[in-house]
């Protein structure tokens, strides 16, 4: 019944930190930690490895930069099989401030690329690999970027980069099963020889069932967060995939008392989720940066004139 | 792109109801009634036509009941072509309540039925349509009555029944796509000459693609709920089975004004959505009385204890 290739990476605080500047306390990241461990999630991302010069620590907090330090802090003494993930982000990070591995706690450096960026992404992960990372190129805003510099881009990261996994990153939230299928099956028709991974977005309620269809057409490396939180209408919950999968190392009950104990509380004080001006943005298949800007206005509810500026965005 | 045979059918007010005793007040489902108008859906559910004898009109509101009056008010002066359906329970109605469909506003009448009570549901389905009306059968608890009763009576449907349609409902919200897409292609493998419909439970948050599967594989007739209201987690959201379909009838923009007006205060008085005690339910295919039970508790968080409780009956 269960695929033993399948690994789940938990991206709870990376994704979640994009509400909150990443300002999570070390008990939070380390609670959670406990819990994905406990739960035999195979990886946990820590956050962004972002450069100092670009964004200040003053204005953001600790998993903005993935100190090698802050990291230690965190895993320090709990028993894990759980690697650590971090992200990084094409031009917003300085080489020279990744270790190598054998002097790091992170494992994997996953690196977030638009196809127009893929040549830079790909001398990226060639870097990581090299100083001893597993890597991942997740390719961004996938709903709005099919044409044929895809397979190019596809093409190249298989015949000149050393990654191991590559990521169908549903960014607006916009796909069904239908096109991850699609993409799903074109994705793995180039890359013969890597992983294909899954991230989606919750914007449509769809960010599980999109896992689900990725699973069933063989896609190996999926991402979910605790209780779905993340930008805008979050992600796909952890708890669902794991409760939905089979293989005997995965535990949900170290998850629950999780979301008991730190993400109910949590959701009272930042908002994710099921919201309107979200599922809009998916239906639309754009970016959710003008839902964000909404709901930070007195019209966070005027869900009809947001639909028609989006439908119509020259009569704003 | 769109296939004109399909036929949305609203439940906000009959499936909404199992929250609040079907105490809706006239201007809240007639404001429903507008908004489903103006947005083209095909029918609205009023509520379920229960036997006074068995329910009292004290303990519940007037939906529980839908007396023809109570309707003719609600849809009193508004244009609209969208019929009206009214749901009955096997065993729960006197069919003499119901008055021959030249009487009565109502369109449709839909009888909801377990497997074994089959025979009583095609007796029901076949007064009705003889008094006049558009009639379906909904065959629920789907998930844990996939025997070969199944089978036995689907063919009793086919051959005696005079029925419309007949809906594969997921009670327990314990479907995915792949489930979805064999029991949608086991009904019309045998119910040649009917349509099919589909009614999801949003447990898992899977309501939506599991409507979007039943679409895939040719059921016509679809039930979702606005903004997902519902027992426990709730429905398909209406406003995304809208924003996905194709048909040039439907306008979202009626539903989107709806929400923000009635839907979000209503949400702050009564509770339905992801809750994770729902998603458990779902996960183990249990029906979610035990959740519900749960929330009206003290220790509606702990969602560990109830896990295990569930998982071990035997042990509480």
């Amino acid at each position: 019944m269960y695929r033993p290739q399948i690994k789940v990476l938990d991206c709870t605080v990376r994704d979640g930190g994009l509400i909150n500047n990443h300002d999570f306390d070390h008990r939070f990241v380390r609670d959670v930690f406990q819990a994905v461990s406990a739960a035999g999630v195979d990886y946990m991302e820590m956050g962004y490895k972002n450069s100092k010069d670009l964004f200040s620590p003053k204005e953001y907090g600790l998993w903005k930069f993935c100190d090698d330090e802050e990291i230690k802090k965190i895993i320090d003494g709990i028993e894990t099989e759980t690697k650590i993930s971090i992200m990084v982000d094409v031009g917003r990070v300085e080489l020279d401030d990744i270790r190598p591995k054998a002097e790091s706690p992170v494992d994997m450096i996953r690196v977030a690329s638009y196809v127009k960026d893929i040549d830079k992404a790909i001398y990226m992960v060639n870097h990581f690999a090299e100083k001893g990372y597993e890597t991942t190129i997740n390719v961004m805003a996938i709903s709005v970027d099919q044409g044929p510099e895809l397979d190019e881009a596809l093409h190249q990261i298989e015949e000149e980069s050393k990654v191991q996994v590559v990521y169908i990153v549903d960014s607006f939230g916009a796909l069904y099963q239908e096109p991850v299928e699609y993409l799903v099956k074109r994705f793995k028709t180039i890359l013969k020889s890597r992983e294909v991974g899954f991230h989606g977005h919750n914007a449509q309620q769809l960010a599980f069932s999109n896992t689900i269809e990725a699973i069933i057409h063989d896609a190996n490396y999926l991402d979910a967060t605790v209780y779905g939180i993340g930008r805008g209408s979050g992600n796909c919950p952890l708890e669902l995939l794991i409760g939905f999968l089979k293989n005997p190392k995965f535990d949900i009950r170290p998850l629950l008392d999780l979301i008991s104990n730190d993400f109910i509380p949590l959701r009272e004080k930042i908002e994710w989720g099921y919201i309107i001006p979200y599922a809009i943005s998916g239906m639309l298949n754009v970016h959710p940066k003008a839902a964000m800007t909404l709901r930070k206005t007195d019209k966070k509810e005027s869900y009809r004139a947001f639909f028609e500026n989006l439908m119509n965005p020259d009569l704003e």
